[in-house]
């Protein structure tokens, strides 16, 4: 029973959900990696196939993007938020 | 027993959250690979298909490959404070 | 039982720490390598379907590469910072 108590006192929770903050830093950027580089991909296929679209192209490229890349804030702050919490 | 009790008083949580500290780091480096490697990807493909886009395919590329580029270096500063509270 | 003992004593949570900060960097270089490769493979293919655009090609092969290359040296110095906290 000593054993027991004494992992439970060493492994505490704090340190527990910091590795979890930490690797969930990691799945925001695979996220917002895999959602902004498919915009990017196409924004430049498009603009390649259509270039008299570019200006277009790019206006709607940067709004969507930036809608992924406000969720990824939004997300690392409150990660950052969670370390002090 | 005594063995049991040695291996758990050594096992405290802060490493445990800097291992995944570490890995975590890992993780946003492939999110930042994969988004930035497709944006890349695409924007050589564009410009082999249509050279004289290939000013317009530029810049677009910078401005898409920056958002992925602000999220990973934001995740990272984010870690690196997790290393320190 | 004596071996037994020494061998959890020596695995301290501190060596954890430091395997998982290599694991990391391994990580790390797997996402530069899948983002750079893709963009050097796209780079190579493109030259050849277009070998007159060649010059503008590299400079772009080259800003995009460095983008990757920039998070995955940051993220490396993350780790070596780890190993010393």
């Amino acid at each position: 029973m000593d054993t027991l108590l004494i992992l439970l006192q060493s492994l505490d929770g704090a340190s527990i959900a910091k590795a979890a903050i930490a690797i969930g830093a990691g799945i925001v950027v695979i996220g917002a990696g895999l959602g902004i580089g498919k915009i990017g991909e196409s924004a430049l296929k498009s603009i390649a196939r259509q270039p008299e679209a570019s200006g277009d192209i790019r206006s709607n490229m940067i709004v969507s993007a930036a809608l992924i890349e406000g969720v990824a804030f939004f997300a690392l702050i409150l990660l950052i938020v969670a370390l002090f919490v």
